[in-house]
C-alpha cells in the first residue's frame, strides 16, 4: 500500500539485486525509517527485535535471511546453521518455521553454485503468494462491505471496526483484515474505520492507524472500551479483524480482546467478520477455548507505555505504581457462535466444520 | 483506609483545625503528595485541576471550599462569590451543585458571625455521611462476598474484576465497589482483584492498584482488553464496579468499558455487582442507553499517556501518529439485563424497577 504517496511493500529486494529492505516498524509511527538487511544474522535480529513482526512478514524475512546466508557460503553446513539460526528467531512463530522448510525444500537437493539463485527465487515467489492470497480475502471481502453500503442506503460512511493490526505492515501487502477495507477505499466506498488502539502493545495505534493514513483511509483511533458503546448507538456497521490461529469448527485466537468485541457485536446485530490465510487453520483443534494455549507475556509490556515525547525522541513512561504486579495475557479466543463468517483466500464461509468443508473439501476426513 | 501503614481519609482537616488537606492525585501512583487548601481558590483549583475527583470527594471539598471563604469574609455577597466559583470548578459534576446547596441552606439562615463554625459542623458531616453509606454499601456487598468464597468451597482465592477507580480515593473513605473488597480483606478472606488499567485515563492502574496496594489488598493490574479471556478460563469469581448514574430500571452509566466486561460476565455465568450510594439513582431516567448523553472528552487523553520516566520525573508520551484522529467517549451504558444484582446503602437489589423500589418503596408513585 502507498508509504508518502508511493506504492511500497513491507519487505523487498534492494536495486543492488539482492540486499534486502524492510521497515522498521519498532520506531512507528513516530518515525518512517528503512533498514537495510545484508546477512542471514541481520534478518534474525530484524525478526528477534520486531522490526518486522506478524506471521507472513516474519516468514518472508526468514526466508531471505536464507538467501542472504547462502549469497556468503552456500554449502550444507552454512544451510542448517542459517535455518537454525533463523529458526530460533522468534521459537513460537508458527509461519517462520514454514517458510524455512520451504527455502530448505526448495535448495537443498540443488548443487551449492545453483542454491542462492534458487533462494531468491522461492523467497520472492512467497512474497507473491503472500500478497495473491491477501488480495484474493481483499476481494471476497470487499463483496461483504459493498453489500453492507448497500444496505445503508449507500449514505454517510460505512464505519468498520478493527482490533490489533491485521494490515500490510503484519503481511507483505495488503494485509487480511485490511486488506478488504483497502479495496472498498480504493473503489470509492466511504469507508471509514475505528481502530481500537490494542493494548497492551498499543498496534492498533500505532501500525494501523499509521497505515490506514498512509493510504489515505479515513480513521478514528479509540480506547478498546469504546467499542460496545459504539456499537450500541449504531455507530459501527461490521467489525473485522485478523486470526492468529483458528481450529476446524471456526474458534479463532485473535489479539486479547477480540472475543468482548465479538460479544458487544452480537448483543447489537453488528456483524462480526474474521480474515484469515487458509495456512492459519489448525485442523486438528476444535474447542479453542479449551485447546489453545494462550502465550503470557511480559507484565513490563503493559506497565510501560512508549511513545514520542515532546522533544521528539521516543520515550517510556511507568503507568502502575511500582509495587504493583501485571498479568499479560496476549490472545483470547472467540468462539464460533459469535462469529459472523470467515473471510478465506477461497472466499467467505460460516464460521463452522461445514462451513470450512465447503471451501476446503480436500480436509473432509474420509 | 491505609496509607503506609496508617489509617487515612482523602480529605481532612489538619491540625490547626480549619485548612483543609486533601492528596494530590494527579501525581499518584508515582509520588504520594498532600496539598494544604488555605482559600476558597484553592478549593476550586484543586476540584478543576483534578487534584481531587470522584463525585462524593469533589462534594466534600466543595463544601470545605465555602468554610474557606466564610472564615475570611462571611458575608452574603462572599457566600454567593464561593457558591459560584466553586459550582463552576467542574461543570458536569452533579454532586458538586448538592454539596454546595447543603451548605447554603446550612448557613444562609444564620448572622454571618455564625456561619463559619455551622459551615465546618456541615462539610465534617457531609463527609462522615459519605463514610457511612459507603461503609453500609461495603457490608451488603460483603455479605455477597462471603458467599461468593463459600461457594469456592473456601479454597485458593477469591478473584474479583473491578473496572476503573471506585475506591476510597473517590470518595471520603472506603470507597464503592471496593467497600466490600476492603471488608473481605480484613475479615480474612484471601481476595485478589484483577484491576482493569482503564484507558484512557488509566484510574486502575494509577489509583485503584495504589490504593489496593497500601492497604494490602493482593492484586493484579491487567489490560481492558484481558477480562474475558479470564472468566473463560474461571478465573474470576466475580465483578464489581461503581456507577456515575443509575436509572430507575437498573440500566448503569459507569466508565467506558464497563458494557464489554458485563458481557462477558453475562456469557460465562460471572455475577455481576454494581456498587452505588443512592443518591446516584436518576429516578426519571428509564432506557440508560437511550436517555443518558455521553460525555465525549479530549482526545489528547487517548493519544498523550503520562507517568514515571526512568529519571524518576512524570513525563508524557505520544502513542498516536500525528494525523490521526482519536475519539474519547468518557462513559457507556450497561444495561440491567447484565447486571446481577445492585449493591447500595440500603442493601442488594434486583436491577430492576421492583428491585429498586423494594428498597426505596418512598419513590414509588401513588
Amino acid at each position: 500500500m502507498n508509504v508518502l504517496g508511493k506504492p511500497t511493500r513491507s519487505i523487498w529486494v534492494e536495486a543492488d539485486g539482492w540486499s534486502v529492505g524492510v521497515i522498521d516498524q519498532t520506531r512507528l509511527p513516530h518515525h518512517f525509517a528503512t533498514a537495510r538487511l545484508t546477512t542471514a544474522d541481520d534478518a534474525a535480529r530484524a525478526i528477534s527485535s520486531m522490526l518486522v513482526r506478524g506471521a507472513p512478514l516474519i516468514g518472508a524475512t526468514a526466508a531471505y535471511g536464507v538467501c542472504l546466508a547462502l549469497r556468503q557460503d552456500a554449502s550444507d553446513g552454512a544451510l542448517e546453521r542459517a535455518l537454525a539460526l533463523l529458526g530460533s528467531a522468534r521459537p513460537t512463530a508458527v509461519n517462520l518455521r514454514w517458510a524455512l522448510d520451504e527455502l530448505r525444500r526448495a535448495v537443498a537437493p540443488l548443487p551449492p553454485p545453483e542454491r542462492e539463485a534458487a533462494a531468491y527465487r522461492r523467497a520472492a515467489a512467497l512474497c507473491d503468494e503472500d500478497v495473491a492470497i491477501n488480495h484474493a480475502i481483499g476481494e471476497h471481502g470487499l463483496a461483504l462491505l459493498q453489500a453492507a453500503w448497500a444496505r445503508r442506503g449507500r449514505e454517510g460512511r460505512l464505519n468498520v471496526l478493527t482490533h490489533c493490526n491485521a494490515g500490510w505492515l503484519a503481511t507483505v501487502d495488503w494485509g487480511t483484515a485490511l486488506a478488504p477495507i483497502y479495496l472498498a477505499h480504493d473503489a470509492g466506498i466511504p469507508v471509514h474505520v475505528w481502530v481500537d488502539e490494542t493494548r497492551p502493545r498499543n498496534q492498533g495505534a500505532s501500525l494501523t492507524a499509521w497505515e490506514l493514513g498512509q493510504h489515505g483511509v479515513p480513521h478514528t483511533v479509540i480506547a478498546d472500551n469504546v467499542g460496545g458503546h459504539l456499537m450500541q448507538h449504531g455507530l459501527v456497521d461490521l467489525c473485522i479483524v485478523g486470526t492468529d490461529r483458528t481450529t476446524a469448527r471456526g474458534d479463532v485466537a485473535n489479539k486479547i480482546g477480540t472475543y468482548l468485541k465479538a460479544l458487544a457485536a452480537k448483543d447489537n446485530e453488528v456483524p462480526f467478520y474474521v480474515a484469515l490465510p487458509s495456512p492459519t487453520i489448525d485442523w486438528t483443534l476444535q474447542d479453542g477455548v479449551r485447546e489453545i494455549p494462550i502465550e503470557q507475556r511480559d507484565g513490563a509490556e503493559l506497565c510501560d507505555v512508549t511513545g514520542r515525547l515532546s522533544s521528539g525522541e521516543l520515550g517510556t513512561v511507568r503507568i502502575t505504581p511500582p509495587d504493583s504486579p501485571a498479568a499479560n495475557y496476549a490472545f483470547d479466543v472467540t468462539p464460533a457462535r459469535l462469529v459472523t463468517a470467515l473471510i478465506t483466500e477461497r472466499g467467505v464461509c460460516a464460521a463452522s466444520p461445514e462451513g470450512l468443508l465447503s471451501l476446503f473439501p480436500e480436509r473432509a476426513v474420509a
